[in-house]
């Protein structure tokens, strides 16, 4: 992941790498009671904060995104807690007063308002949290804070991830040295359309509320609502970035370069999570960057690419190697966009596989070598005017249908908790 | 598939089943020179005809539909000629060299004028059709046409189909007995959004030009368009239909009592045809009906049937026999349309899985019994109005996948013919 930034360096950690924070998680076995994975974590900001959200745009919302709306919308968040193993969504009344117990918990071993801690929940849809396994887990929860655990809930956050997903930099603004990490779960239901799984940032430059929020949303809509894997959104998905200014800095002025340097480096930390999300989504095999350029507008380039990016038969063939560019230009062709088919180029990596609409004249060994490698580009040329968008995109497996075939384990633990 | 047409009764055959139509098919061996299996057909018509078609909506659009758009917007057509294994799409000007060449070597064999030709393609996209072992087989094709080779067209047009699709009937319509029968194709590039495939009908019926075509356009939409398999949408998709009143009747006028018995019994067979593409579609196990209820516009009902239909996680907890609500209300959520979550309820057959957006208290066995049958119907209702829609559906499968990987022996056998 390049960036321009000369003063940006990556360091350690994620979401406790930003000075005045601090995490822990601990197992609460909510999908299996017997299980001693971490599944669910808290982060706390010892100074107050400034905070900003983006939330998921489906309109079937889980009630944790519902009840942190509201929170993010009028206060400062001091505390985020999180489970994986069940998503709360889809749970009515129920879910949204399970929501409630959480954070009120929460803030009351914390000495915190209700309303300055925000709640996350990824997992199975449809069945009620087991309550009474997560309520006794928020005492441990608050003692075992400290400012080296953001690894812990980088882990505790994750669902069919393989991996955590952690990343951190430090970045020079106004002279000051200002960090900024986070973390992130995938790995299903990643489409891009804003936020399609759960992140955390934290950082202690020192921001407003407002210039926060316009600087979350230009860089969600630049990272994580350009990636997809299987192009389902989720009910839950969330962004969510505590700004506490313990780095002794002055305020961020609105518009002024120490802003964009703020947002530069904000939006190389979420690319970088929304790519590591991809790489490691559901049984994928290939990292694909789609580039449209020379669109007649911004949506045509999005439309083209969302469609490419998205279709069943375009990433079978990256699957299985196959440069394929027939299934490409189709894609191309039911997206919407204004083209026309002669005028289309599609390149792999530097190489021409198609030139105005036709079969150009790279031998096929080439295009062949570039699609067996884990990651690589492809460029689609409108060749129609100055507009361009890219995605990042995996392949479909075989493995990914395989894996996600049935949810039958998670209902039968949900009749042995009585809760359904 | 009913009808409540009391006169409509299904008989033998296909596009041979109407009176004043032959047909004929041989092996070109376009995909392999080797093989013996027919690849190219030949319809025809003995007398004059009437004539209507739907294309893609794709904006790649393949030589062939080109071509037959000019020749259906102007011209009755009298035959139709369809090879499979190339879709002769991504073909620049020699492609539409060569969809012509196909169409004045018929005409010239049957003294017919080129525009009063149809032609399609199907198979590989970007490769050149293999012209030297396709032109010498067209003396052969009008000179073996007669009016029992129909299910030979069948078979000469299927691709990745596991068996051919045929369909007539014949009912009665102003005291006249009239037949309709025909063919189509699918397997993959299947989506609800005009004609997916090929599709071939032919009638006996006396119709005008203007009559068949607003009857073709309607049955199209409530057929053909509302199918799905992959969500993926062909260059070459085409259903041509040609009436030629050798049942005898007088022409049916418009928004006449048997006008609407022709739409009827037309509206039968392309929705008869249309299922049996998705029952055979790639690697697909099951066949879901998604009813949408109680939608506030048609348009919503629609939005949501085909979100839910071509969701991958959906899709994939079908081949897996889960009855999961939770995937299918989620993409409900990002479908766009209208609704309400608490008013959501969702069926397996007569059964609730999920009532007012949560779980209903129906046992899970009873669910996963519907789930594993080969064909069920899932109802949506939204319960905010009274609009609704359906859209026929597979599961995704990992075998889709694989099945779908590389095109590669297509480009090897090209290169081996030089044309590439």
């Amino acid at each position: 992941m390049s960036t321009t930034l000369p003063s940006l360096k990556r360091i350690k950690g994620g979401v406790t790498a930003a000075r005045g924070f601090q995490a822990s998680a601990v197992s609460a076995g909510i999908k299996n009671p017997d299980a001693t994975r971490l599944d669910i974590g808290l982060i706390y900001s010892t100074e107050p904060t400034s905070s900003a959200a983006a939330f998921t745009t489906n309109r079937v919302k889980a009630a944790p995104v519902k009840l942190s709306q509201t929170h993010f919308r009028n206060t400062a968040i001091r505390a985020i807690i999180a489970n994986s193993g069940n998503a709360n969504a889809c749970t009515g009344l129920q879910g949204l007063a399970d929501a409630k117990t959480m954070v009120e918990a929460v803030a009351g071993e914390l000495k915190l308002r209700p309303r300055e801690v925000g709640v996350c929940s990824t997992g199975v849809i449809g069945l009620p949290l087991p309550m009474t396994r997560i309520e006794p887990t928020i005492p441990a929860l608050v003692e075992t804070l400290d400012s080296k655990s953001g690894s812990d809930v980088a882990a505790a956050i994750i669902t069919s991830d393989t991996h955590t997903k952690e990343y951190a930099v430090s970045v020079e603004i106004d002279g000051h040295r200002v960090r900024i990490g986070g973390c992130a779960k995938g790995a299903g239901m990643i489409s891009p359309s804003m936020a399609t799984m759960l992140c955390f940032i934290t950082t202690d430059a020192t921001l407003t509320k407002a210039t926060l929020e316009k600087a979350t949303l230009e860089c969600v809509e630049a990272s994580f609502n350009r990636i997809t894997i299987d192009g389902d959104m989720s009910t839950n998905d969330t962004v969510m970035i505590l700004a506490n200014g313990q780095s002794g800095m002055p305020t961020i002025k609105r518009n002024s370069k120490g802003c964009r340097i703020f947002r530069q480096a904000l939006q190389h930390v979420m690319l970088t999570l929304a790519q590591m999300l991809v790489k490691d989504g559901e049984r994928v095999t290939k990292f694909v960057t789609v580039k449209v350029k020379g669109a007649l507008t911004y949506l045509d380039a999005k439309k083209v690419a969302e469609a490419v990016a998205n279709s069943a038969l375009v990433k079978s063939s990256w699957n299985g190697e196959d440069p394929n560019w027939g299934r490409i230009i189709h894609a191309v062709g039911y997206s919407r966009a204004r083209i026309r088919e002669e005028l289309i180029d599609i390149h792999y990596e530097d190489k021409p596989a198609c030139l105005g609409g036709l079969q150009a004249e790279t031998p096929m060994d080439q295009l062949r070598k570039i699609a067996s490698k884990d990651a690589f580009t492809v460029t689609i040329n409108l060749n129609r005017g100055k507009a361009d968008y890219e995605v990042y995109a995996s392949d479909l497996s075989p493995e990914y249908i395989d894996f996600n075939r049935s949810e039958y384990a998670y209902w039968k633990q949900a009749r042995k908790d009585g809760l359904v």
